[in-house]
């Protein structure tokens, strides 16, 4: 990825201009997100800077506002709520603001917003399980705002900096748990199948039961939504067949909780009757009847890791790594126990 | 409060130069919130500022950015995030941006801070449980930055809008509820002492017991921090007394969780021997085993009414009305029942 300590600024804005045949100022407008330029020329233009690798000069001093902003797909439970404040603390000890705003789920900015970070000109952006999409992104690198993916929803272009944990391992060592209680009727409710960190999750459950001789059973796979109501859903499902599970890895606190309801209509008890973990590790966790056992996930570290990354690339510097991801370690407390007999 | 509608813009910032032997310049970076002005010099400004009541002219179009600043004293908890959605809807709304910042539990904001405000221009500053010093509210309004705090602290200064809900009314319906159902010792465990929203709604408790002809027994009323770890406290000393409550109006569902953690460790049942009332109404109380009753607060339209208020006042109206306290509500769930025979 491009960053401003880029020296290749090969082309002026006034040749710029020149080659989309309009005026200076069209062109500051185009850079600056400006809504009062037509469509085909803002295109033109953009195709332009795009081809040649315009990079706007910036830096301290430019009198471009101390800004950061920070886009969520969804702001709608406590793991936001982890995010935010990691990214608060990370940036107000470089007392730079943070911008927030909210993609009502979607995992892709509209235009509008793209054009709203243009002509705020913040030191650089992060993206929460929300991507750009290529023109977006080349946009963002020829205004030299950098920018950072926390928690990948699909797979990040090569050269997009990105901060995450270790879901993969965070799904192994949460069924390892299990197993080693004696668990073997084993179910997971995931997110969606196509986020990343769900499919991971998915895998390093897999890979447990594997590494215990045990052959995974599709039908106790469940892609979910990682909100309380997925947890719900699938809980009753699995907990009503036959051959139910005795223990369930819920994917995320949130669906945790749903299987826990699902658990208490069907009037059975946790862990007695059925174990549960959770994945997240949300404030509320320790205090649920019972406790939940759950993977931990540094929230505030990755946020806080994402916003140094960030920062220092909006200062010039190229960061030695580009993926980091965080790990994760396993959280026990009273919602899993050994396997009930007989089962 | 003076606001932007304001057209006594008496004195230019030349005047205000002269007045206080400065330079032009000089009175444009105190405006600006510039750290590179000696502070004798520029609390002789600002004096200077107040005393002639000048008033920054601004607008739309004024190049200004299109941010508001969004002043917690604390993010930490479900009841911030709501505040934090609904603001974000409201401000996305005008494609306005939103500020994030955090006192760190604090209830005034750092001069730091409100330097960032002044340098960053955005057209009004919303407070949640926070409030200004005088000087902090002079350098706001000789700027023309009106402000709005949501859920006021301690008692707002004449002429400060805010918006609030009613609270007196909600731990009056909340041990209404509870007296309907039997119960007679009924404790409450609210806020900080000294937050306008806790007193609110003990009053609230006292005023129903004193309708339904109880004395209050002031040992019942605890002062807790809103937080689960006071409710826990709280509740393990309340329900551990010989004549222990029946009931426990909890002041806030995160209260509620700790009441019913020392519920569980001191081998009661929820609603069996112990009614407990939250609230908020967090999206997690309906989830909860078993799922709280609890007064609901209306936070995202009360924060969403915070936003165009200021947004309003930015943009030169006055609002009707500075003080608005929406409406709570009691919802009723499976944590309250009828209270024991025999108590």
């Amino acid at each position: 990825m491009a960053t401003s300590s880029d020296n290749r600024r090969t082309v002026t804005i006034a040749e710029i201009a020149a080659l989309a045949g309009v005026s200076v100022p069209t062109v500051s407008k185009v850079l600056n997100g400006r809504a009062d330029v037509a469509a085909t020329t803002r295109a033109r233009v953009e195709a332009i800077l795009e081809e040649h690798s315009y990079r706007r000069r910036r830096g301290r001093g430019s009198g471009d506002p101390n800004l950061i902003d920070l886009v969520f797909h969804h702001i709608d439970n406590a793991w936001a709520q982890e995010v935010i404040k990691g990214v608060e603390d990370a940036a107000a000890a470089h007392r730079v603001g943070v911008v927030l705003s909210e993609l009502g789920g979607a995992h892709r900015p509209q235009q509008e917003l793209i054009d709203d970070i243009l002509a705020r000109r913040p030191l650089g952006v992060l993206l929460v399980l929300s991507s750009l999409d290529a023109t977006q992104r080349h946009q963002l690198e020829s205004r030299s705002i950098p920018f950072v993916v926390v928690d990948t929803w699909g797979e990040p272009p090569a050269g997009v900096p990105t901060v995450g944990s270790n879901n993969w391992n965070g799904g192994l060592i949460a069924t390892r748990h299990l197993l080693s209680l004696g668990h073997r009727r084993i179910a997971v409710i995931s997110g969606p199948s196509d986020v990343l960190c769900s499919r991971a999750r998915v895998d390093g459950y897999r890979s447990a039961l594997e590494e215990a001789g045990i052959r995974s059973d599709p039908s106790y796979v469940r892609w979910g939504d990682f909100h309380v109501d997925g947890g719900y859903r699938h809980g009753l499902e699995l907990l009503s067949r036959p051959d139910r599970p005795t223990a369930i890895f819920a994917g995320s606190d949130y669906q945790c909780l749903g299987v826990m309801r699902a658990v208490r209509e069907l009037g059975m008890s946790i862990p007695e009757d059925v174990s549960v973990v959770g994945y997240d590790d949300i404030p509320l966790a320790q205090w649920l009847g019972p406790s939940l056992t759950t993977v931990r996930q540094p929230l505030r570290e990755m946020a806080g890791t994402a916003t140094e990354m960030v920062l220092s690339i909006a200062s010039g510097e190229r960061p030695s790594n580009l993926r980091i991801d965080l790990a994760t370690e396993l959280v026990v407390r009273e919602s899993t126990a050994p396997a009930p007999a007989g089962v």
